[in-house]
């Protein structure tokens, strides 16, 4: 590790200012008018964030968020959490420009660095420059700072987004490193999957990290009642499974995955109490990773369930919130938009989006659980009697068949990364939902973002992504380290 | 018209205070945290604007925002005016719940109406319930207390978004009739395109209306030369195509329409001044209406450079809120997303969304410039040319063919409005610019909103489409009128 040698290398703090970033937000009403009667303070939440709580539903676009809002209404009766915060102006709220060093378009390594080290890093790096000078992210900051640290994930707890608060690697695939670093660190919460880049049976470099880690007087836990309740401070690695944690409508129609997998709020909640019992303070990342792969399988039931187990997570992150509102910063946002799904108009009159849309209400499994049981030799039946089995849906012939071409690699689309089977089935089913999808990749949207709590006054209607790292440390009273010159 | 006698049954202000729309907008902070230090003031902005101008990008979907962003840092170095605003902390900003009386995806008239009357009425209506009854719409409430009243599009004037400040028809179809109503209303200055529903030789009933105008002393004007320099007040209309007017890219690079035509910016600026001269205030609707278009044909190129157009038309209108900051109340928004563009990742790496995305610049006509040269006698050979000639691109001779199958009715798309032509090119075109859409229909989204000016102090993060109705005559100082119970 060069990282601790070069990172204090050069960069000084008026270095760091000069950035603009910090300056365009901390500088309070520039404009004619101003949302608010009063100018923006300037930096008097500085020290007041004890907890910081930064949750990340990875590559959700807009219309992610109203569906899930829509589904919550017609499920429970009620909007979803992170809606219904805006209906109680209870938090601030604006957009967020998440570019990278290379792109419009960010990856989520690139992205999450971007809020990790306050840094624009080219896409797939993780906290590095293309040179290999590395960024230290502000996991570790805290940690040096007596702070305690926690991730917790559906993905593997190794992926970019909690890998971008605390490492630094050339390339996010480097998981086994990322997991290594994790040990080397000492995040104090790690709740997830990615128990292949832990267990030595897997790891390329047959290293037991799983032992690592109880050396230094973690638990470990591979199941839900491994985990158990929280029980006081204590450190603790939980990976549940083998690569990402199932999606949530899979998850909850699945007994044995039911037994052993706790939901993204149950993690949350363990996450919170224990870091919350050291008295220490902490920083905690909340990821709904899947929501993200949801949409690059364009599949509208991964999509709208997994992001309502995400705002299961708000509900609780919230409460906690409630009970420590002058000393929390929580953040609501994601890294990206992914495929940018809408709820369409539908039927005759733009009368029916409705009733197409609560279709999803049936919908037991995932478009990924139903294309686990599909493969090039699978009849029209087959494909009929899968999707039913999934849906309820009288899937028509005409569709199986477009999806048996896809299968065998003789479907064409006009836009070609469409024409991937995962994709035809996600096109295919808009005609039965009205949910559809640009595509089945990352887009360059302005992305949502809500706040609470100390330094969240001071955001405008616009932030940027390298704002967060500065603004963080600010409101937990750590000074920003000196960085290396770029 | 029945509306002057039904409009003022029944429903007081206290009823219509129960709706309930009114009280959460002017509720205040209710939450633990907000994003002002200072609750939102209570009304204290009633009666201190003079001037209210609303623009309307119809269709915009939160991509589109980004993209038209995007390309005006390109094309011109700096951001698009919205979001220059926004990077100002000049404008209040929120989303806003355009769900209409049957469903969660508004079409325009509906959408327009929620703002125009303060109802939620069903899709297709024009200020209209099921019933045929009418709620009377804000620009004749404008004009029956002496402001003067105006509408800018780049549609037929007589569509559904304009006509929803200021007609009541039963279906928005029947734009004959929002002509003449617009004749007995006596809206003050109408700039957009729609000759056929005023011309006597077009019109189902044979009436003349220009003579109507003329009789009531406007300027009626067909191109923009008669349209001339605004000089005082004077009433106008000018009707510059017999539909709507040319998508902006096709019309800058048109000689004809640049001679004839002007700009939504051009009919701005003159409406805006015109409006002024009077000295009695004004409310004026600012339309840029083929965005909608351009989503509902998938076209990028349609849709960023008139969106770019749309943002020309702020500047103007933004200029004039700088100089009169404190009596204009300024709104931007949208009625309601349309298909949900997105820039994607593109090429390897996710590195080249951007250079795929620059290629729009090199398109010096728009995907339905293209279509209208095509049909179903094209030869593959056809369409490469048209499109090479429209783009400058070298059209894939596979993609060609594929648009001639969806020409002749034999192209096969897994979600089914996709298999349209116009839709086709849509979808081949992503693979060359890497912008693409969910479909080709208006969507459920939450959409953008940004304010400033007497009343957008009281914005919470999420508003309600019926709320702006009270909004604006409160701002302005008008009483709400008593209206029917529903
Ligand atoms: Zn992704
Ligand atoms: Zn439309």
């Amino acid at each position: 590790m060069k990282n601790s040698k070069k990172t204090n290398a050069g960069l000084n703090r008026r270095d760091f200012l000069k950035f603009g970033a910090l300056t365009g937000m901390f500088a309070g009403a520039s404009g004619v008018a101003s949302a608010c009667a009063t100018p923006a303070s300037n930096g008097n939440f500085a020290g007041r964030a004890k907890y910081i709580i930064f949750m990340v539903s990875d590559g959700m676009s807009h219309g992610t968020l109203q569906m899930a809002d829509l589904m919550s209404r017609r499920l429970h009766g009620r909007p979803s959490k992170w809606i219904e915060l805006y209906e109680q102006r209870a938090v601030t709220r604006g957009l967020m420009d998440m570019t990278t060093g290379n792109a419009s378009v960010p990856d989520s390594a690139a992205a999450s660095s971007s809020w990790g080290c306050g840094h624009r890093i080219t896409n797939g790096n993780v906290n590095m420059d293309d040179n290999e000078n590395p960024f230290e992210p502000i996991i570790p900051i805290f940690g040096r700072h007596g702070r305690k640290t926690g991730l917790v994930t559906t993905t593997e707890i190794t992926h970019a987004t909690p890998a971008g608060f605390t490492a630094n690697v050339q390339r996010r695939h480097m998981q086994d490193d990322i997991a290594a670093q994790y040990l080397e660190r000492e995040v104090d919460v790690m709740l997830g999957g990615g128990r292949r880049h832990f267990d030595p049976d897997v790891r390329e470099d047959g290293q037991d990290l799983y032992a690592g880690f109880r050396d230094k007087g973690y638990k470990v836990a591979l199941t839900k009642a491994e985990l158990g309740q929280p029980n006081g401070f204590g450190r603790v690695l939980g990976t549940f499974t083998e690569r990402h944690l199932p999606y949530s409508r899979d998850h909850e129609n699945t007994e044995e995955l039911v037994l052993d997998v706790p939901t993204l709020a149950e993690m949350s909640k363990y996450a919170i109490d224990t870091l919350y019992a050291s008295g220490d303070g902490f920083i905690l990342q909340i990821e709904g990773g899947r929501v993200d792969h949801a949409a690059h399988s364009m599949d509208a039931t991964g999509l709208v369930y997994d992001q309502i187990a995400f705002d299961d997570a708000i509900r609780v992150a919230w409460d906690f919130y409630l009970q420590h509102p002058d000393e929390t910063l929580i953040v609501m946002t994601t890294d990206h938009g992914n495929a940018n799904p809408s709820l369409n108009a539908a039927g005759s009159g733009y009368n029916d989006s409705d009733p197409f849309f609560n279709r999803l209400q049936e919908f037991t499994y995932t478009n990924n659980w139903i294309m686990r049981g599909l493969n090039e030799d699978s009849s029209v039946a087959d494909i009929v009697a899968r999707v039913g089995t999934a849906t309820g849906l009288d899937f028509e012939r005409d569709h199986a068949r477009m999806l048996q071409q896809a299968l065998r690699g003789e479907f064409q689309a006009a836009y070609a990364m469409k024409a991937r089977p995962m994709n035809v089935l996600g096109g295919l089913m808009s005609n039965y939902t009205a949910v559809s999808f640009t595509g089945s990749v990352h887009t360059a949207d302005y992305v949502e973002l809500a706040a609470a709590g100390p330094g969240s006054e001071t955001l405008g209607p616009i932030t940027r992504n390298t704002d967060w790292f500065g603004l963080m440390l600010t409101a937990a009273g750590i000074e920003i380290p000196e960085m290396r010159q770029s």
